[in-house]
């Protein structure tokens, strides 16, 4: 099967989604599923793309993801991180890890999110997830929730 | 963890690897890991380079691919159709399906391939094989072996 692209990170055949339909704060992001499983190949392969200054949930949960930035760029919030990223880095957000991406304010993120089909619900920080994030300088600065 | 692109399809702590070692039939493809999975998140995401006009191996194997070209342009096989591939188009390899790569004349071919951690290794065509497949006039002017 050739999934092709269209141009312009649009695929023909993959309908362009809300990022998220349960209204968890994020801002300016789309969903496009590229590789949706199968029986004994259970992944998922999706492109995200944030529009200039928006940003994805904070958030944290059990499954693991595997992130290749393939437009513009941003940040990332790994754990108590926040580093620069831009085409073709690579991000792994390991298990139980806070991560939230932003894209800079004049360009673009858009990023491959590789995630098993299997996976649990992510789940939003709490008063005292804030308070904790809120002792690292660097995330406390970065993070929108 | 961020694994950083260092410019021209070659990332920080990533060595550049032949392809593959067991004597199969390829020309010019370099092998990146950019992802080795991790206890419970058994997958890898490995970056492929095929220099113009060379090709990968002709096999099949139990596992799946999915991959997306990020680089260049070529054709591919899969089972019993060849496709023209470029920059950004998915290509999903089944279970037990006959596939090769190869890069146009004057442009690489690099893609990105997802594959499970725990796979069977490939299967290289007989006798039998080729006879099958040299009744398919596509993919018997494409395969090389």
């Amino acid at each position: 099967m050739i999934r092709r692209h269209k141009g312009d990170f649009t695929w023909t055949d993959v309908p362009i989604l809300p990022y998220k339909e349960d209204g968890t704060l994020f801002k300016d992001i789309t969903r496009q599923t590229l590789f949706e499983g199968s029986e004994q190949f259970g992944l998922e392969l999706r492109y995200f793309e944030i529009g200039p200054g928006g940003h994805s949930t904070l958030e944290q949960h059990d499954h693991e993801h595997v992130v290749m930035i393939i437009r513009g760029t941003g940040r990332v919030l790994v754990g108590d991180t926040v580093s620069e990223i831009g085409t073709n880095d690579i991000v792994h957000v390991p298990t139980q890890t806070w991560h939230q991406f932003r894209a800079t304010d004049d360009s673009p993120l858009g990023f491959l999110c590789v995630v098993k089909t299997d996976r649990d619900r992510p789940r939003r920080p709490g008063p005292e997830d804030l308070a904790d994030l809120n002792t690292i300088p660097v995330a406390s600065e970065f993070i929108r929730f």
